[in-house]
């Protein structure tokens, strides 16, 4: 199984600089490419918030980034774990839904409250290690997930799930990009993935640099697409995964999980296990994050809408277990998730 | 009942003005409104292939008013009908789908073979009937329509069926509106209607002008509002009926009709008989218009998506009657539509 050529992967979301975490700001591409600093945690939160970084394992990796800026800023503090919690609850506070950013809060702070002699060094490996797993992660996930699929498939995916929403490569789109070398692909769609586009801006331009043509199309008409006959799998990430299994991703995915059963399609989430979360039990315990309406009325800032309307814009919706065909972690593969499959990939200690 | 107060209906899409067609400009809405002036058929083909004026009512009584400035044109000549013909034809070709188009070119063509003595009044006469049984139409499907909502109902719909899409009043917009006057209605959700915004731009304007409040949202959002229990019935039009039921709507109808079955959400179809078209026995053999991927690629003018990237813009899809639960004309009402309802609707003289 020839592996993709990895030297085509040199895009990344985020980079660390010695004193200051640089990150893509997403909102502008595919236009222009503009890397951000970050010298704070605070400013890292924003970052998140304001979706200059997007893409549930980045913003993990990048809010443990934000654990090494609050470390640098507080080094002397009496009490550093002290000096530090507003800035950990600040993170966690930048966006509710994608669970891999407590995942990350949480995996610092136990560093943190090991005491070590040098707490920002031990934090900067420990970030370094979040980011360097989940590429690895990805890499495994990547191959997992293409093993599905048979050659000649059709694809479609939603948002981004690529290298600038992962540490690298990534989750969904990895499966795809591998696939794609493996030459098992014979079209690959995306949806546009309003409102912010990140299918038609971030995926779009992510694929095409590896050189691999995608063809865009409206959310709506991704239910014509399946009927047509020429996709035979969906495939997408997720911000979080329930203990039974459902699914919370971008707003739109559940639309394509109902319309993938109808049509016979199969529907395959790629995640890392990060994103799993045996505390909440089903999806409908996963917060799910409300954005201001002026993210469907404007675009770029300008309005589209007629004034005076009102938008419903949430952010993410569930897909419930019983829709989802293949949950792909880097701990092996889930088929027709259940409560009782998800914990015992879970706990699997050989994985 | 209390009917809509139809002073409210003051939008119209097109008005005849003594030597010309005059056109509000749809795609320059809301932001300006702006007539265009049509003094040829060519004038009046080119002005519904570029969406000057879309709505598959309005798209026939457009082309009726074309057959009458080609009458113009061609006074005098020795054989008015072979004259005209090139008209007839560049009219026809202007848009494929909606089968009101050579509905309504039919109506005008046998007017003209007639032999009338005066055949530019006669025409007008006709153009000017087709456009006011319309609004008559419309009327009526309104109260057929409203009359299945139950109070308290939150309503979805999709593209733009309102005046702007019609004589005036609208088809499933009509029916909303009089529901809204009858106070059954809790909630009016409106999907943006990607590519080219007919919900966020045409809905929205419609219905605020009137006083109506409305919640836009992307169409990737819908699955999870019906999810949510807010809404009862999904309304929409059609550009064209088959015979046996099924629905050639805007791209994006027959997501929301599979995701209305998944949620026991009730599916409602409004279009004048004009729309049905009998000698189309099924959806399949609908022509489905495919437009430029720049209408997905750029917004206004401007790139939104990756450069280099394809784009597959299908205009409208194919809803199968299965998914159906109500058709409305103003002939009157099938319900669970089948070939047989369809066909006794459309040959009942009582109508």
């Amino acid at each position: 199984m020839p592996l993709v050529p990895r030297e085509h992967d040199t895009i990344r979301a985020m980079r660390w600089a010695e004193d200051r975490l640089q990150l893509l700001d997403q909102r502008r591409l595919p236009r222009e490419e503009v890397w951000i600093d970050c010298r704070s945690a605070a400013e890292v939160a924003d970052a998140i918030r304001d979706m200059v970084v997007r893409g549930a394992p980045a913003i993990g990796i990048t809010a443990a980034f934000g654990v090494v800026l609050s470390a640098m800023a507080h080094a002397g503090a009496a009490d550093l774990s002290a000096a530090m919690e507003p800035d950990f609850r600040q993170l966690a506070e930048a966006r509710p839904t994608a669970v891999n950013l407590f995942w990350a809060l949480e995996r610092m702070r136990r560093i943190l409250e090991s005491a070590p002699t040098d707490p920002v060094a031990a934090l900067l490996d420990e970030a370094q290690a979040i980011h360097d797993e989940d590429v690895a992660a990805n890499y495994r996930m990547s191959e997992l997930g293409a093993a599905f699929i048979e050659a000649g498939s059709g694809v479609l995916t939603h948002c981004n799930t690529g290298s600038l929403a992962t540490g690298g490569f990534g989750t969904a789109l990895g499966v795809i990009r591998q696939a794609w070398h493996e030459q098992r692909l014979a079209h690959i769609f995306a949806d546009e993935t309003r409102p912010w586009l990140q299918g038609a801006r971030l995926t779009a331009w992510e694929l095409l640099q590896d050189g691999i043509p995608v063809d865009l199309l409206v959310e709506g008409a991704a239910a014509a697409l399946m009927r047509s006959g020429r996709v035979q799998w969906v495939i997408v990430g997720s911000d979080r995964i329930a203990a039974n299994g459902d699914v919370a991703n971008k707003i739109g995915t559940y639309s394509l999980a109902v319309n993938a059963r109808h049509h016979g399609v199969k529907f395959m989430v790629v995640a890392p296990s990060s994103t799993v979360d045996l505390d909440t039990p089903h999806g409908a315990d996963i917060p799910i994050e409300t954005r201001n309406p002026a993210e469907v009325l404007q675009l770029a800032g300008r309005p589209i809408a007629a004034e005076g309307a009102g938008a419903w814009n949430p952010v993410f919706d569930v897909t419930p277990a019983e829709l989802v065909d293949v949950i792909v972690t880097e701990r092996g593969v889930v088929e027709r998730p259940t409560a009782t499959k998800m914990l015992e990939m879970m706990m699997d200690v050989k994985a």
